[in-house]
């Protein structure tokens, strides 16, 4: 399998009245297909995987594989808190024609979360996938660092064949890609810094916003390859108020509810999460910036205990 | 069922070779009953829960239910991310016998858990749950507060019955107390400040210290009880330095190996958590000024790659 | 000397037009004279001390002896940066006839105030004061920490008396004085926790409510002292809605304004700190819940950019 | 004046037995001189000018417009607690020939400081400053971050020009450049990203390493401006480990030690600040491949207590 590079979104996984939505899982592949991502990201954090259980990942993956194009590389994330969870998961990630597995970080006990620790882990995964693993570090989330020594010690690792660093943090992400072997990927986790990211030397990115506006991040991508960097800059400037919108401000929901406004289907989110109130005004206001086919809208009332219903 | 109070530790579930040592587990709480404890918390943060899977809970709760003396309250945690996942775990307790359930706030989606998602998620569960709900705030490991002001409006739920709070935060504590109704059980999940807990009002403490020096606990609640508070404070000092390290330094694996140290059996853990490097020398001196049973032992190598075999 | 111990408040320094207001603040001390607290710190945090220059600083203290009645403790917050500058502040502190000094950690540099770094600076200060030091942990402010260890190795040193310690937390509030000789004086700098910290042991308090309700203060520390934890208990639930508010949400202006509604004279503040809007409404009402003289006032728009009108 | 750009090192202040030793900051300067900086910033943090008193900054600025070549640009630190002070020690650094004052966010009362408050601040600042304004964010040492929004809103004031962000977020300096005027001046304040910096529309850097390394940082800047993107990136990750160790690692200290073995006088450093034990060898391993008069040196013991005979 070659390495993973270029614009790789972390799939939606939506439901209806809470329940999985596969034929609308399947449509939005489809429609991504005929874009130049380079793959998916199924069941990462944007895909809720936390609220699936499972047998519903299973069917999640196994749609991905069915309505994923030939050439889509298709990334599965497997993390779990338990190292043998993890390594039953990334099992049936690879029976199920997943590409690479990416498994994030165990960090419910932080305190004991040692460098140790979690390089016994990510080893122990890699040594039993048959499939490549990459590293997920997502503090934001997982309120746990992993630091740029332990990942290139694990680097070191045949089986382990890259990293998704969110951080945004620009100076981690250089050090990661100085310390790694050429050939390991290093793959940004935020939106707002791909194209700073690609400078200090990111093979791609695994990103929120193609969900909803797929060509100007391959667009982006292309046209750093090219060596445009202005014109590139000139992207990133324009999709930021978006990726902040859709990623820090209002969460999944309000990534679900662009899709919705874009002729992709977001649909519901499973509680806790909820479709946040007052998102639709904005975000059709920064998405008729950069889509000539969408228009503001007025702000309408959400229900919040019924969100598959949008 | 009598509201929570007095003394709970929250039990650990021991391993061999990373299987499931029911019959240890067994051991301890027929140990346990012969305490003054309140009850058990099972299947709490200590109890390796976000390690175990839903056919692992059920035997762990079954066995609970079978060796737990009558009369000690059997509290299992069943906090799960998504609230139809918590709901399912919270009714299968129902069904095992469990007399309350303690719920954790969901964290992963942290920017996201706001007062109202949280408010939802709580609501759900207790609405839907046949037995009492006890919240639980533990953010060491979930870097989410859960306010006293939301804790305040949960009280007002007819099946919201107490919360266990583990921030150490004496004001937080104080001021949750000052805000829910008489009957609303606020137990302090801080080994280091159980007695100044109890002086602003809580009603107990879920606390981890108790699986190693359970009569110390019970007497320091006793203690207070009495209004001897000169002797509870001297107590507190007394087990001060144990519970710093079986909780901060070392955690499970060092609260385990402690319980190995005086006639419990802690057992192995789970990866990605270890048997700490060099915890033996320290805990066997620090248990030595707490029990006179107990000599400081040297130091022994451990094999981290190998709990089960401790 | 005897042992700092009770009730002190950190004094205001109320500004006209952001100048000293001489007067004000010696009507303040005459009117604290006639109550139980032990004494006064000023120029601490609360008297916006990192707003007033050296001369100023001069004229405080001068007016600060000159009022306070005899038997009054005079504590003078004299930390700095530079060792040499605090050294040179304490001296002068000495000079104009402070009892004690208050020497809060210097922390712009924080990755580089190791425990070492910390050690010396203070011993320095402690070898050349002429009077004794107390040591001040304040980290919302300095967003660095006092660890318990530094402060007992510290606590070896003649002429370091004792800690006041404003981090609200109790654990290591127990921990430090565990760590510390019996006559150290450990202060508790948080309103809302000031009686569980003397629960565990703490001397007394640093505190800023007292600067608008002196007996209640000292009423607590008085019934805890006779060992009526209950009505203790009830007094400082009665307070803490109030320290809330000049504390956390509106800070030193609101304390200020507070001050002007119960009889003292807080004044205005020296920019860029603001008399907080809205705030007027909603002290009043807290006040009145605790001052029969005291009526709850509509709120009053303010003028923040000329608060010394106020 | 011409806007802020290019290479600006805050130069150090060296200390003799903690005096100030002004030839060995002429002689600094004049051999910065013969390089391509831009400019210098004197009196910054790196300038310890937390431990200076304003007679000792007098010297220092004073000094540096004597031995600066003229087309370098002279900022000065003059940020202050109070706006008051800010004002006054803004007015001294006009008065003695600085072309900008560098106006650190005031942060003790972290709290307190809302957008409105610190708006304010800088506003006053301006009004009153004889030359222009540049805004300085540095969280590590503050605690405090200066919002995009805010720097937006002040960039709208005429005398404010540019700013100092030494976060090294790369979003945030993204956003700001995205908000602020074109002729704003965004310096990025952290030397381990000034190569992305660059690339999102940074104009310069206010860096540490130049006081060691200058030619390095000029041609990285060089490059950049002629789109010499590999180059550019290639000299960053040259340059980076040593940036770790003389500003994450060992501060200011290390910085001393590291221009004492390149020709430059570093100097001790003033209490509490320490010459770091152990850096000799660290720092000249890592200067060794970037310098070839350089040769690694075994460590030798330092003297903390004493830093002035380094």
């Amino acid at each position: 399998m070659a390495p993973v590079r270029g614009v790789l979104p972390p799939v939606v996984t939506p439901f209806v009245n809470e329940e999985l939505d596969l034929p609308a899982f399947e449509n939005n592949l489809r429609a991504l297909n005929r874009t130049g991502l380079s793959g998916y990201v199924v069941l990462g954090s944007t895909g809720e995987s936390v609220y699936l259980d499972e047998h519903e990942k299973e069917l999640v993956l196994a749609a991905a594989r069915e309505a994923a194009a030939p050439g889509k590389q298709l990334v599965m994330g497997t993390g779990q808190e338990s190292t043998r969870a993890a390594i039953h998961l990334t099992r049936l990630a690879a029976k199920h024609g997943a590409d690479f597995v990416l498994v994030v970080t165990p960090a419910y006990f932080k305190g004991q979360m040692t460098p140790e620790a979690l390089m016994t882990h990510f080893t122990r995964v890699a040594d039993d996938s048959p499939i490549p693993v990459l590293l997920y570090n997502v503090p934001q989330f997982t309120a746990l660092n992993l630091a740029p020594e332990v990942v290139a010690q694990l680097a070191q690792h045949p089986n382990i064949q890259g990293i998704k660093d969110s951080t945004g943090d620009i100076a981690q992400l250089t050090e990661i890609i100085r310390l790694v072997p050429r050939d390991f990927a290093v793959l940004v986790g935020s939106d707002t810094v791909f194209y700073p990211a690609l400078c200090v030397g990111a093979t791609g990115g695994v990103l929120a916003t193609p969900n909803v506006i797929p060509d100007m991040l391959v667009e982006l991508f292309r046209l750093f390859l090219e060596g445009d960097h202005r014109a590139a800059l000139g992207l990133q400037r324009r999709i930021n108020p978006l990726a902040n919108l859709v990623i820090r401000e209002y969460g999944i929901g309000g990534l679900k509810l662009a899709m919705d406004m874009t002729g992709f289907q977001g649909g519901g989110v499973r509680s806790p999460l909820i479709i946040p109130h007052g998102a639709r005004g904005r975000l059709s206001a920064e998405l008729a910036k950069l889509r000539p086919d969408i228009h503001p809208q007025p702000e309408q009332p959400t229900l919040p205990m019924d969100p598959g219903d949008e």
